[in-house]
């Protein structure tokens, strides 16, 4: 039995091979959720699994469990983990980074020899990206948040459902969805944002999520025909939609740094050049450090679609309005995620997430704890996106770290 | 041998049934091309058409023929037609007046046993809505102005194409498409426009058609996090977009009532909530009554996508543009339309269509005529379009009148 070390060129290694599955032109990744690319990389990564001597388990989401077995394994496993589907398209890092961190983990545990006490189960979470069917899906129903039922009939744009899907790609398992103890969940991320980057800090110690809003808005107007309808009396509602898509920008940079929303979704019916638009669904996402911050965007939204249908001869009108409040991490594993840092030399700062993460979901069913490494000028959600090798081996060793402590303790 | 005359209520009833067939809930339709609906209404057709004791006759690329043989078979026929195909949604009206009117036509005559020198074809032409794949196609392939071969692989947003759907619902015909004479063309149709109906005129003569352009521009952004990503370094394909369709709407304002323009279609990718959009698609339509008025508009538009690119971080790209000449149809069928009108007490008035009609591409064949009905306010392309029965009733009389003297020109 040795010292335990990571390997960063096989951790780069099996970072830059994931993403040359369903790789795209600009250096990104395209694998989302429940695609042929997702049946590749989840392949792959069973493959890695297998061959670390891993114990593989799929559940009836499609999550995949692969665990090395603890000393006593009656006890609850520490799971390490966090998805592989992407954007459309998406970076090599996101996601990624947390599920082959946990692999290289195992791996250098085994190199060395070392048994740990618990279980290491490492997790690739179905759907976390929410581009296909709505996000943070798996994790979700391992929570008990979303029921397993409602998720699969969850249909994407051209019909299909999550159900038929896994079943095409062969991951529909067996396994019951949840409903057993985990010890705690530690979940290795590139930030998504610059703060570390603008600190010189290489390790983030996440404290809490934010406050999250979103909503969807219809603009009606009415159909006509758009080379005969008289100029004053069209009732287009992708002017009305336009208008409000400027209107949320400009909301957003109002409350910017603490808080951001973008329209970022319009769908517009019938969208065919010679008919005039009746209807234009329009979808923003608010992410606010403060809940007053959060309510006052919504009122401005409000107040903006209010405006507009005075102003114009369209109507708006709320679809719904979605809420996640924050959420506050486990301060024992925030403390250790520093100390473990600091041992080895990594400067490391807590600071929130903005965005969400499926540590968001486990923080319902044991003590979770994410850590962060920065990423490129905080660029993510794009082919651009960049974690220097230097601060993926960075996360993996005080992933490594911390889960022995972990996978120790009684 | 009697005197042929429209039955007023047939003509009415034929209109509710056809309209029944993909019936909206606000009194419209929905046939659009080579669906389900649009099979139905062309079953129809062919029913209504074989009880009259016509001849049906299907083309490769599915326009529908039915005829009544003349006296002398080999002089060309007078053709008289429309579509039975409807914007998504439609009226009853725009299209189907043509061809159940050209039916009732030949009921009438032979009701009253008449028989005319030339043949009468009736035709339903495929496709030339537009609102599934590009329109006037039919009546283009017809008249040579589109290959068929190219016709036959126009694809819908589902991957479907023009060649697989008219298999799929049966109207894949054997006969070779146009490449024959014809003798003149005739199309009854709803303005859709309200001249008719502000100078209190019931019958129109259509001069020409207007100047057209259509553009699509795309409106590069660059992906990232709608999370994360600081509001001032967000480069939203969809601010730009917005940007321009408001411009565009302006530009229209700005040349009311000679040319309109508006931005009616918008593609955005990914079109995810939580990416921030990288690409947005803007369709816009133009019609003018002067082609320096046409021009104008399009120098405004790029005018204001230079703009644009200048104000935001964005860049926008033409990547093309369309444009339809002006045509003037035929002044002998002009003033038989005026002559005919006036016989049976209709006012009646010349005026441009602005929108097209497959008239236009007839007019590439043979001498052809547009007759117009007023439609109430000028709209359609809407499920509130409305023609009056009676004035359906005059638009059928005179088109009857005027086939009667064409139809027995040597």
């Amino acid at each position: 039995m040795g010292s335990p070390e990571i390997s960063s060129d096989r951790l780069w290694s099996d970072l830059m091979t994931m993403g040359a599955i369903g790789a795209t032109s600009r250096g990104g990744s395209c694998r989302v959720a429940l695609s042929d690319a997702d049946c590749e990389g989840r392949n792959l990564f069973c493959y890695w699994a297998r061959e670390a001597g891993l114990d593989i388990k799929i559940d009836q989401a499609g999550n995949i469990f692969a665990r090395r077995e603890g000393l006593d394994p009656t006890l609850p496993p520490l799971m390490i983990g966090s998805h592989l589907d992407t954007q459309t398209p998406g970076g090599k890092f996101d996601g990624v980074l947390g599920v082959l961190a946990g692999l290289e983990v195992v791996r250098a545990l085994n190199r060395a020899d070392v048994k740990t006490k618990r279980a290491i189960e490492i997790v690739d979470w179905t759907n976390e990206e929410g581009a296909r069917f709505p996000g943070l899906m798996g994790s979700g129903i391992f929570a008990g948040k979303i029921p397993l039922e409602t998720a699969l009939t969850f249909t994407d744009k051209d019909g299909y459902t999550v159900g038929s899907e896994l079943k095409r790609i062969g991951y529909a398992g067996s396994a019951p969805v949840g409903g057993r103890d985990v010890y705690r969940y530690l979940e290795l991320h590139i930030e998504q944002g610059d703060l570390l980057q603008n600190s010189g800090a290489i390790i983030g110690a996440v404290t809490n999520s934010s406050w999250w809003g979103g909503g969807t808005i219809k603009i009606h107007g009415e159909n006509g025909h758009s080379q005969t309808a008289p100029m004053s009396r069209r009732r287009n509602a992708l002017i009305g939609a336009a208008k409000l898509a400027l209107e949320i920008e400009a909301i957003g940079a109002r409350h910017e740094p603490e808080g951001m929303v973008s329209a970022t979704v319009i769908d517009c019916l019938p969208n065919n050049l010679i008919n005039i638009p009746h209807l234009c669904t329009l979808k923003y996402l608010i992410v606010h450090a403060t809940e007053d911050g959060r309510e006052d965007v919504i009122t401005r939204i409000r107040d903006a679609m209010a405006k507009i249908a005075a102003e114009t001869s369209l109507s708006t009108t709320d679809d719904y309005i979605r809420y996640r409040e924050r959420q506050d991490f486990d301060e024992r594993l925030l403390k250790l995620t520093e100390h473990v840092a600091s041992e080895l030399g990594y400067p490391s700062m807590r600071l929130p997430t903005l965005t969400g993460h499926d540590a968001l979901n486990t923080h319902f069913v044991c003590p979770t704890g994410i850590i962060f490494v920065p990423c490129k000028d905080g660029i993510s959600h794009s082919e651009l996106e960049w974690c220097e090798p230097e601060h993926a081996y960075a996360g993996a060793r005080v992933l490594l770290r911390a889960a022995l402590v972990v996978a120790n303790e009684a």
